[in-house]
């Protein structure tokens, strides 16, 4: 038997990366965050392709230190409610039939700038948010291989990160680790991917081998993904039941808490920028928008603050895991000030609420996005 | 006949103080405010008392540089339409028969941070607003001596202080000047200030001699004031008509802005802070409220996230120019997340709205304050 997977995960290496040299520093065409040496979003008007460049994609980990794993010596473990629990290195991984998926991840505390009152964690604005191309081997072909039991009913991904959290007053380490339900984790568009945007994941995305799972929200997608792990019992550990979840106003800290899982129904504009001053005349106003739970299906559109809203065209590529794109034409008439809103709904008749209801931690803000643009004579 | 006003304030002596040393430094008791290296506002836990200590005064100029006037050689003129022009030193300005007045000052772009979507200006929380007794003279003595003419219309304030002002794509060097509707120019209220919390006004705050213009948003306090001008055509000058306005959405740029005037009603809550941690009992939530209109006659506070209401107890002094105190006595049954609310009436039956209406730079933002607050079983 194997010791337990935290102690496992103990023993792998783990290099600080976030160094003074590091620390805060600035990648081209990203925002820092403040608070995390790592954590970068995307400016909204650079969210303009269906997808996003790597060197443009957001950045977040769950702690401040990221591992760093050698291709020679990385395995990742399937194990648990298996019949032939096995390990596999990268090379081998490689060898198995692949596919590619274009996914959209969106960070659970994107957003959260937004939120009233102000909502505990770092101030990202809108831009923590972005589609890739992920190629990968499906999650089935790995748990078939195992001889996944039909006892299961969550399978755990378990991260090289390790980090410190405080719980009930005190400091425990622990490594990453999410489940999802059986249901996502044997679905074909759940992989072990170790490429995105055709080339090896960047370390800060987690290379070389991370979890890729569609229509959830990013902590799903477990990076540095070491270990698999079928489970007979719904997963209950720290990343489950403590944090990326929905501590609700009103909620008492015994009450179980709802974990974060789909992406809520949004849309973004990336075009104008708040802020941008646009002449009189014709302009074609530009977005995203997605859903965890369905395809986006309509997005409205309004110059006026919300009393006027249009269906706007949806435009580009479609897939259930990613974005759909979708562009407004706008005359303007004369010149001012003016306050631009869109709003997704999805097939299963989900919208987007004028403002959520606080959670303590700010997540899963899908919120009307609102901007306000200058509009000058010429 | 003297040069013109800002001619005459061109001459005078106007050392910048933002040197590198002092750029960003700290007041102890007072939050640095992004981008404006004399910007403070004081945390809202400090805004616990009647009067606001001097050092926990929040500090707001207009322009980066701010001036040094002497004693020795500062003058303040009155003159414009009135029948007596004159002008008058420091020493023979305390000679005059002199008030004192507790006056709420509270920055336009107070709170300006919570307007959605995000308002040009400085990023002020909650805490440029203050309260302080003020001595000087009141504005009546010093315009009758000048024999003030009936026919004035308003009555024009300028300050020592002179800056870069964007206007039409040109940048013009500008002396800060803001009128006052006769009626509160001759109001006994408004006084030629020469010291704060007993002691000579601190050269942040206008040293030696500063307008104070009860009930009206801070920008008409002018700081360093230097002259004095009746004038019988309502002033169209920059501070009037470009800035310190509402410049709201839909509005073209020829349009008339409304220039901002008094003190709209709010209350803040000053304890507990946001995020603060709070006990299972009883616990007495304090706040201030205000208005510019009227009395403040009903605080109403919601400890459920405003499903419902109470009426709070007024407490402490009451003063027509000054914010009101109130506490509200929280019984506190079981630990969870909270949110607190607070909602001012006043006597001319202005309230509070969930939120403003967007305006360009984000002025007047009394939207009802909104706090999280975890209690804990002990």
């Amino acid at each position: 038997m194997p010791s337990s997977a935290s102690e496992g995960r103990r023993n792998m290496s783990s290099t600080p990366t976030n160094s003074e040299a590091d620390a805060g520093s600035k990648t081209p065409g990203l925002i820092n965050v403040p608070g995390d040496s790592h954590a970068k979003e995307t400016p909204l008007s650079d969210l303009d392709t269906w997808t996003t460049p790597t060197e443009r994609f957001y950045v977040r980990s769950h702690f401040p230190e990221l591992p760093t794993l050698a291709l020679a010596t990385y395995r990742l473990e399937i194990t648990g409610a298996v019949d032939r629990p096995f390990t596999i290195g990268y090379d081998e991984l490689l060898t198995m039939p692949s596919v590619e998926i274009v996914v959209t991840m969106e960070c659970a505390g994107n957003s959260r700038s937004y939120v009233t009152p102000p909502a505990e964690g770092l101030s990202f604005k809108h831009g923590a948010v972005g589609t890739a191309k992920w190629k990968g081997v499906p999650l089935p072909a790995l748990l078939s291989r195992a001889g996944l039991r039909d006892t299961t009913k969550e399978v755990l991904f378990e991260g090289a990160d390790i980090g410190d959290e405080e719980e009930e007053g005190q400091t425990v380490r622990l490594g990453y680790a999410r489940s999802l339900p059986v249901a996502d984790a044997t679905s074909e568009e759940t992989i072990a991917a170790y490429e995105m945007n055709g080339e090896p994941i960047r370390p800060v995305h987690g290379y070389p081998v991370r979890l890729i799972a569609p229509r959830w929200y990013g902590m799903a997608s477990v990076k540095w993904l070491t270990r698999i792990e079928a489970l007979e019992q719904p997963y209950t550990g720290f990343f489950q039941r403590r944090r990326y979840v929905l501590i609700n106003e009103g909620e008492a800290p015994q009450d179980s808490w709802e974990p974060l899982s789909t992406l809520r129904v949004k849309s973004l504009i990336t075009h104008p920028r708040h802020g941008e001053v646009v002449r009189v005349g014709q302009y074609t106003v530009r977005g995203a928008a997605w859903s965890g739970d369905g395809e986006v299906v309509k997005v409205e559109a309004s110059v006026n603050g919300g009393r006027d809203w249009q269906e706007v065209s949806l435009v580009g590529p479609s897939s259930p895991t990613a974005w759909r794109r979708w562009e407004h034409s706008w005359s303007i008439d004369k010149p001012g000030h003016y306050i631009l809103m869109a709003k997704a709904t999805d097939s299963v008749g989900n919208t987007q609420p004028a403002s959520i209801p606080w959670n303590f931690r700010g997540y899963g803000n899908n919120g009307i996005h609102t901007i306000a643009v200058e509009v000058s004579q010429d």
